[in-house]
Order: structure tokens, then C-alpha cells, then sequence
């Protein structure tokens, strides 16, 4: 018997007189939420953290706490979750806040900055440097707080159909890419292109634009990519890592009991930490079946990062100076990236850079 | 009021014959566990993962689900942990397989083995790509099975009294470590030694050992070797990660409610990713005041990794030839390893060897 059947029995029958419903209640009630995803069930990873939290909060608490998710554009247009939180149409929504950028750049803290921290680091920057009672400061002014719940690690650098051997082969270069990453290459001489996911294919094939981004291996194989703009670059230094925030309506989060606030945490890290195994575990082996099929991988020249590198920072330090939102974040944020550098510097990057070299040995 | 206060409150009063009692006591019985760490309180990050995972599931059942944590000593000697699991004397402990190589070597794989996967790709193999599943079919005849819940990331390679600049300054070099990379070095002239923690620096200052490898930065900080021992090496090439399991006794996990197991799999999950988070955000700090107080940085000699990286492999090679269990497991890790390293060197370690490279730009 379901524990909601349960209080429903009950309530009907000669045993209610002596429940104490008002304290039980509020221990256990029955609770059901809607979830708006920005990501179609077809790249399944990032709309399956979705499922991974509706699953695990009805589990964990018998059924009491219901998570209902929707696929993008089933109830709101993908780039409209985080509106719907804020406005309470949903109670919470799988989204990056890097699309609301347009907003105010200081949004993209909770997701990733280009060249910023790796998802590790980011992760440690979020859940004990301080990060994310930042960026739950700064987007409480929307109503909503944020908790991690999905990454897709480091992405690649999208599908070119000529190659890039300079900073001059980026000029006049319609790239699709959205957000930051289309900020620093346009000054760069990219011309940014924004394009829905379904229509990259045909744009591609017929040269309307020369170039398009998406995400890593597992996902873009979806695409086909390949059969029309066979140069895959990487890193994908914009996306260095993405955090998929489960952003949640204030007023729907207060209201929530304490032991399904503590399991809706609970499942968010969870599904975070199995989104980014989940991508780990598909990328090694659907790159390959794309190297098969035509893809040709190409690392960006040293002079693109640099120059990218340098138009970031010029970037950040003008949203700075205009905007004192991204400049409290960003001060905070730029001194833990230098620290994590360092560390970098001396244990995972050694042992990944030796380690890795030794394939065959 | 508790759910627990209710049940009995309601078990003795009129309520007791409406109630549908058995199938309410399976839904939410009170259940108490007690957890044995093999850490101290005085490493509270790697202890910290038995709090944390004590406090959600408490949380989070209402109270309904309680573990008791006791630090290393307290009820059981850390490196028996896993025994008393076994035995049933606890029901779950927080502790490594490599602590029990010494009955088969398998049980390593479940941790981690040197030059083996970094902390994301091992936590792939283990949640995504069957090593999970492997583990625990090896693991069941102990009668336990193994949740990742804690980890260390990329160590260090530990303290000497005098720099290593080739393979040859290994020969007869008196250092504390355990487990397989102990053998490993034992193969290039190192004389491994077995001593308690408490008992390194003191070892160390007379000259009775070379050196010591014990952790990170933010760990082996609480222990002073800077002032004995100043050379900090790294990479810890033998825990390149380092998989801190729940350890939990079969008859116990099978009489636990569905959604006590939920819980607790959530929040080993959970305390796993914020134990990794928790180290990464401690060890930047953490090295640069041990290089304040005197630590002198010093990467491996390239002629040292490569030797033991050669001997790790025929090590394995060796126990896959003479144990079924290892040869079954080892097959499908290896690889996965190569797959792993062939995908890291495209994206991570390319973003990770540019971006940091960038400190001061």
C-alpha cells in the first residue's frame, strides 16, 4: 500500500480522530510538481537527468514528492523555462543560465564562462568555494534558486567545413554558436549564426553557414554532422564544462518539507554526477564511430586560444566595469580559477597528461 | 512529530486496528545501522562522507532510516572494516577495497590501481560501463557490495628526505607505502614499509625511513613532513583516484525498505561528489601554504614514470595469468582504459593544458 493511499484510508475511517494530521502532513504530504526541460528526449542524457529526479525523489519518499517532467516545448519553449519558474507556471525547470545572458551577462556564472574552470573545478567552486550562494544571490531577483544537476564535461569545438589554420580563417566565418562564445569570436572576426537544432544540418549542407557547434562526441553523432562538415575541432574552449541547473520557483521551494528539499538535493547532485559518467562513458566510443564515418579531428591552432583567451578576459573586465553583478561574482570567481590552475598544475594534469600517453604501452 | 513517535503512538492507541500496520512497517520501519570508517575524525573529508551520508538519509527518511558513524578504532581497527561488514558485526563501512589485496588482488579494482583510470573516467566505468557490476559479482563473496561514496581525486607522490632524479636513486630508498603501488616500486629497488600514521614523521626526522607518501595537499598538511622531508613529489601515480566504497553486509541491504535503499544510493552518490568537491576546493590553499612553510615541489623523473608504468603493466599481466577473478575484470578495464585515454586526450586535457597555462595572462 502506498503511503498516500494510506492517508487517504485513514482520513475516511475511525482512525482519524486520533492522527494527528496537521504535524503528519506537514512531515509527509503529498506534493506533485511540473518540470520543464530546454532539452528534447532525443539527447537523452540531458533530458534523462529529468527523469533521474522525478525517479529518484518518488522513490525515495514512497511517492509523496511527485516530479512530473516535460520535454522541451511540451509545456514552454526551451529557451522560456527559466521564465516559467520565475513566473510559477512551473515549479522548476532543467535550463542553463547562460541563455538568459541577454538579461545580464552575470546569468552565466551558474553555467560555465569560456576558458573558465573545468567541471570539477567548477563543481568545487559551486558547492564549497562559495559559488553558488553567489549565484542564488543574484538570480533570488528572478525568484528562483539554483541547484547543480547535470554537466556535459568539456565540449568539443563544433563541425567546420573548411579548416581553421589561423585567427584570419576566422574572419567572415558564419559559425552557429550562441551565448559568450559567439560574443568572443565575432570580435574575432566570426560572424555568429543563431540556428534551432533541427535546421543545422541543412544550413550546413548548403553552405549557408560555414560551421556549427553543438555539444561532444555522444550527442553531435546524433547529427550527422560529419557528412557535411567533416573537420571536428576541439576543445570546445567556451564550454569548458556546463552545469544544467534545476532552477526552482522560491515560493514552490519554501513551501517544500524539509526531507523533500533534502531529497530533491540529494537526487540533483545524483543526476549531475551520473550525467556527467553517462557522457564520459558514451564520448570514447561514439567519437570513434564518427572518426569512422568521416569526421577528421583537428585541434584549434595555439594562435585561436590565445587570441580567444585574450578577448575573454577583455570581455569579462568591460562586463566588469559596466555591471556591478558580474563584477562582485566575477572577482570571486577569477581568484578561485588561478588557484585551481595551479593545483591543476601539479596533480590531475600530470598524471592525465602521462597517463594518456601511454595507450599501447 | 516523528513518523517513529506517530507509529508507536499509534500502534498503542484506538488507530492500532485500522491501521494496515504490515504494509505501513515495510513502507517506513525505523531502521538503525551502524557505520564503521577506516578514517579518523582528525581526516574529516574522508570521514566527512560518513556524516554526510548519516545526515541525508536522516534527513531525508524523516528520521525513519538512522546510521551511526564511528571513526576508525572506534568499534573496529580501520583495515578490518571490511571484515566486520562480512561478519555482520556492522552493517556498512566506509573504507577501500585495496585494503584487502592482500587476499586477492581483485578487490583493488573497486579503488583504484596505479596508472588506472582519473577520478571521472573510474566513476564511469564504475556507474556506466559495467565495472560496477563486475566489482560486486567478486565482491558478493564476502557478502558485500560496494556504493561509490567518497573520493580523493589525483594524490601526490608523497615526501623525501632527498630528490629523485632517475630510476637508480630508487634503489634501497626506505619508503612508507602500501598496496600495489608498493609492489610496483618494490620491482625498481624501493623497500616499501608498513607504518601507522601517527608514527611517519617521527620516522622520517630520525632517517629510519627515506620517505612517505600519505595523501594530498590538504591532508597530508595536518601532518608537518615539509619540516622533515621537503621534497613533494608528484603525480601520485599510484592513486590517480582512489574510490572510497559503502561497504554493505548483503542480509542487510536486502532486508532494507526500497526506499531506504534509494536514499541511501542518492546520498553515497551525493557525499562522493562532495568529497571530491570538498578536496579540490581544499588543496589549492593547501599547497601553496605547505610551499610557504618549505615544501619544495618536484615532479617525477620521466624515466621513473615510465619505469613503473612498464611494471604496473606486467604486475597485471602476472595476477591476470594466475587469478581468473583478476584476468575476468582486469580484460574489460583495460579496455575501457585505453578508450578513456584515447577521448581525454581530445577534449579535457587539451582545455585543461591550454587554460592552465594561462595563470597571469
Amino acid at each position: 500500500m502506498k503511503r498516500r493511499d494510506f492517508l487517504s484510508t485513514a482520513a475516511l475511517g475511525s482512525a482519524a480522530g486520533v492522527l494527528a494530521t496537521p504535524a503528519l502532513a506537514q512531515a509527509r504530504p503529498n506534493v506533485s510538481w511540473r518540470l520543464t526541460s530546454s532539452y528534447p528526449k532525443s539527447l537523452e542524457t540531458l533530458y534523462g537527468i529529468s527523469d533521474h529526479v522525478a525517479r529518484r525523489v518518488a522513490e525515495i519518499t514512497d511517492g509523496g514528492f511527485q516530479i512530473q517532467p516535460f520535454a522541451a516545448g511540451e509545456l514552454v519553449p526551451p529557451l522560456q523555462a527559466l521564465d516559467a519558474v520565475s513566473e510559477g507556471t512551473v515549479e522548476c525547470a532543467h535550463t542553463l543560465g547562460s541563455y538568459n545572458i541577454g538579461k545580464d551577462p552575470t546569468w552565466a556564472f551558474d553555467t560555465s564562462l569560456p576558458f573558465g574552470m573545468n567541471t570539477r573545478q567548477n563543481t568545487a567552486w559551486l558547492l564549497y568555494g562559495g559559488g553558488l550562494e553567489l549565484v542564488n544571490e543574484f538570480i533570488a531577483r528572478a525568484n528562483v534558486r539554483s541547484i547543480p544537476s547535470g554537466n556535459t564535461g568539456a565540449q568539443m569545438g563544433g563541425w567546420y567545413r573548411k579548416q581553421i589554420n589561423s585567427v584570419a580563417d576566422l574572419n567572415g566565418l558564419k559559425l552557429r554558436i550562441a551565448g559568450l562564445g559567439g560574443e568572443i569570436l565575432s570580435r574575432l572576426g566570426v560572424v555568429p549564426q543563431q540556428i534551432g537544432g533541427g535546421d543545422i544540418y541543412a544550413a550546413l549542407e548548403r553552405g549557408t553557414i560555414d560551421a556549427a557547434e553543438f555539444s561532444g562526441p555522444y550527442d553531435d553523432e546524433k547529427l550527422g554532422f560529419q557528412r557535411v562538415a567533416p573537420y571536428y575541432y576541439y576543445p570546445g574552449w567556451w564550454e569548458g564544462t556546463a552545469n544544467v541547473g534545476l532552477y526552482i520557483n522560491l515560493d514552490a521551494w519554501g513551501a517544500l518539507p524539509a526531507p523533500y528539499q533534502a531529497a530533491l538535493e540529494a537526487a540533483c547532485t545524483e543526476a549531475m554526477t551520473h550525467c556527467v559518467a553517462k557522457y564520459d562513458n558514451g564520448n570514447p566510443d561514439a567519437l570513434m564511430r564518427l572518426v569512422s564515418s568521416g569526421a577528421q579531428l583537428q585541434a584549434f591552432p595555439d594562435d585561436v586560444l590565445t587570441a580567444a583567451f585574450a578577448e575573454s578576459r577583455k570581455l569579462y573586465a568591460e562586463y566588469a566595469e559596466a555591471n556591478e553583478n558580474f563584477r562582485k561574482i566575477y572577482e570571486h570567481w577569477s581568484v578561485y580559477w588561478t588557484r585551481q590552475q595551479q593545483w591543476l598544475r601539479v596533480a590531475e594534469l600530470p598524471y592525465d597528461y602521462f597517463t594518456s600517453a601511454q595507450i599501447g604501452r
